[in-house]
């Protein structure tokens, strides 16, 4: 059976090695940097890169060829969190049982250091290909599906419906709408870029998208169910804000039934959408499990 | 005689008209895209793109062909001024003469426009090519030298660099490799690109990135000065400012004249630096000699 917890701790490795690569050529004993590198190494769950890689072995790539990639997703990742994080936005104080960015420095550095963390996402895509011209077009792509997800029809757009929805309530359709661009857009860029540095068909490409969306649906649910019933000490934050703050969550609309059920079918969905795969999607069938079954 | 009014003008109105047309690809009636938009159109001088185009020129090359890298390079700045201008950073109300965009809009906006404004830069840069593969790895090498520039160890430590020194006092060394950060970098960036687009020789290059340190620091030298006599009707915002802050300025840490003369030094060695260009780096020229002379 295929070992998922193994396999997510090798591709952690592996990301936070190149991560660390990154960072040795940047200078030390800085606080913009350190700033950074705190964020980036408070223990996130690397479901973006590893998604990333595990769709480049989906379709029988070199995972190692689209660590770049990888670890431009998790910056830009981390960068949204410590914005979102900011006083000016959801004014978290703890993530991941740490501190928030900018309770460990102070807001100027948040932000300087979330503004740091996305144009370094760049700078280490722009260097993919240094070595080979010939895939610079291809780096040039995944530069464009990457910006676009994390940009104003994307990421970004979703933080700001997210923040325009408070105090009001969403319809289902709304919710579903507002997540597709707030993390659904940045899992699909994931799975997508990963297909395309392993030069996938354009049919094994638009399942692995396909596949994203409904994971990504399903990870979003599972957040909303943990946020009920989730145990605070794993998740390292605080649990039942969501319904302190009347925010619009799948539970507080369909109920924590209804929404566990809804989770189990889009991973269903999920899994069936990679049955054309063979035994090398394994990983991303396991993470999609894992996705809802996580317990942080 | 070359009338730079003219040629300013003239650029002015293809960059905004390139802008204008990203943003109309851009979904309307959103507030996220409006503030964007609302910074990116409040009267900023285009120095950069201009620059950009300008080199672009000096080498023999067409100048349209560097619009993506121009407009790219306006968004980068108006992004940096957006987060600057932030109460956890100068807690600046006024820009241009119009409120800062987290006064006309808020502060999340704010943060929010500006993470979008540097996104988009990138997503711009990454579709520079999309219909002449042939241009892929140039367009790449200008992501790589933009976003370093523009990042972490550029222009972004440079403004970590400026609220650190607030308060104290720094030495005019330390003012210098500040501002060779904060404002310099990207000025740098933005000759080095208009040549790279250009297909410049590595000597031109060289010759025009030194151009573009001594122009970018008599830019700051003069932004100094006119801090101190400026009219503030024409700048649109208050003078005086540094001096009541108590910042490290020119003005303050040489005087006034010496800070003029040091101003005229320096656009005389970005002069020289031009002796072996035609008659093409004109426009090149009269930007160097306008730096100083400008009056906002």
């Amino acid at each position: 059976m295929f070992d998922l917890k193994l396999y997510i701790e090798q591709k952690r490795l592996q990301i936070n090695a190149a991560l660390e690569k990154i960072f040795q050529r940047l200078p030390a004993n800085e606080t913009l940097i350190e700033a950074m590198q705190y964020s980036l190494t408070a223990g996130g769950k690397r479901i973006r890169p590893v998604l990333c890689l595990g769709a480049a072995e989906a379709v029988g790539g070199k995972p190692e060829d689209a660590l770049p990639a990888a670890c431009a997703l998790e910056m830009i990742h981390t960068y949204s969190l410590i914005h979102d994080d900011l006083p000016a936005m959801d004014n978290d104080s703890l993530r991941r049982g740490k501190p928030t960015c900018h309770i460990a420095f102070n807001e100027a550095t948040a932000i300087l250091a979330g503004d740091a963390l996305l144009t370094l996402a760049f700078e280490v895509l722009s260097a993919a290909a240094a070595e080979h011209d010939e895939f610079a077009l291809k780096w040039l792509k995944v530069i464009q599906i990457i910006s676009m997800a994390a940009g104003c029809r994307g990421m970004i757009q979703g933080q700001m419906l997210d923040m325009a929805a408070e105090g009001g309530k969403l319809s289902v359709a709304e919710l579903e709408s507002m997540h597709a661009l707030k993390t659904g857009a940045l899992i699909e860029a994931s799975l997508h870029c990963g297909a395309l540095i392993a030069d996938a068909g354009p049919r094994e490409t638009h399942m692995l998208k396909n596949f994203a969306r409904d994971i990504g649906l399903a990870f979003q649910v599972t957040d909303d169910i943990l946020n009920v019933e989730g145990n605070p000490k794993l998740m390292g934050k605080a649990t039942g804000t969501d319904s302190r703050h009347e925010k619009s969550t799948y539970p507080a609309l369909l109920g924590l039934d209804a929404s566990k059920k809804l989770a189990r079918q889009l991973v269903r969905n999920a899994l069936q959408v990679l049955e054309n795969f063979d035994k090398k999607a394994e990983p991303l069938r396991a993470l999609a499990t894992y996705i809802i079954e996580r317990k942080r």
